[in-house]
């Protein structure tokens, strides 16, 4: 997080921006951090994240663009908004492949971030249940339903199984760390998870 | 745990023994904690975990009847040894309903604890790596092997993504509790998640 803070810090001096933007930015993400972890995701206002940072409430869209890429990168610690992803994923190709793209998408992104980020979001969520409540509430609200038809009775439960694959995965190959999943290629690994994920998405499951 | 250890000290002291016996069965659980977090699994020694709990080492037997047990109740806080759980569960039955049958203990064993204490083992393996590497190893010497042919290629693969889907249950279950997951009875669950376990025990992954 430090890392990305700086770099575009000094991305944004070069554009000779005021210096303070990365003081701003960085106590907006540090104030989210507080406020979601206060009031779940829901309860949190960009109001109240912005006033704790000490900032207008403007810069939450001059920086983010929004609650949900907010909420994103500060707990997540993802540097884009999921929602968006999965729906460009979605639409990227037919949906009897949508499993293993899933797959493949949450390897590479997860890969190029260093584990520890993962085990990080993993302690954070396992520690707090209000960020438990968060993430609950932001997949719920954000997410499940760029998956799923979630007016179909069975359709939470299919997004609900689809993560709990997708979270077990990150778990094993960057937390608990099992060899070979931890080293093993991602077309490999997407070759043999892609079916449970593609069978939660449109398969039999009752 | 504490209530653990209140009620078979309370049953020691029924039957007569000395009531230290208590303090050395928590000192015992205190001591793996330590030992096996600062070693790993398979450098933490009977030895060393009884020296560092002031105890004879013939207490770990007495106790737990061994490391494996000793390991399953202070770190994975498990009431009984995964290795013999599975091994008797992989004979009861035929193997292709083997995934079933996985799920379904699975969640009796834990829903009959509280979500807090799957949520205490998952922060302690995202935040200590020693932790993780104990978990690793422990499974890749005990549990593992009851579940796979180790000896196939895949077989380590295999038990690696069995072991992702549980983990993974787990955290929806249990950390994030995302609805309707979490107060799914669990037949439907063993439905809805024994196909992906018996594909990686038994079916096509490559």
């Amino acid at each position: 997080m430090m890392t990305q803070v700086t770099t575009s810090g000094q991305a944004e001096r070069r554009r000779g921006r005021r210096p303070g933007g990365t003081d701003t930015r960085a106590a907006l993400l540090a104030a989210a951090q507080e406020v979601f972890r206060e009031q779940g995701y829901d309860g949190a206002t960009v109001r109240a994240i912005a006033r704790r940072a000490g900032v207008d409430a403007a810069m939450v869209n001059h920086w983010f663009g929004g609650k949900e890429s907010l909420f994103a990168e500060a707990v997540l610690r993802l540097p884009f908004n999921p929602q968006d992803r999965i729906g460009a994923l979605v639409r990227e190709g037919s949906l009897d492949t949508l499993g293993e793209r899933l797959v493949r998408a949450f390897l590479t992104v997860w890969d190029a971030q260093d584990g520890g980020v993962f085990a990080a979001l993993i302690r954070s969520v396992a520690a707090h249940e209000q960020v438990a409540k968060a993430l609950r509430e932001f997949f719920h609200n954000n997410v499940f339903g760029q998956l799923v038809d979630v007016s179909d009775g069975l359709g939470e439960l299919r997004a609900n199984l689809v993560a709990s694959q997708m979270i077990g995965l990150g778990m094993v190959r960057y937390v608990a760390r099992f060899e070979p999943a931890a080293e093993q290629d991602v077309e490999t690994v997407a070759r043999a998870v892609g079916p449970t994920v593609q069978r939660y998405l449109t398969g039999k499951i009752d």
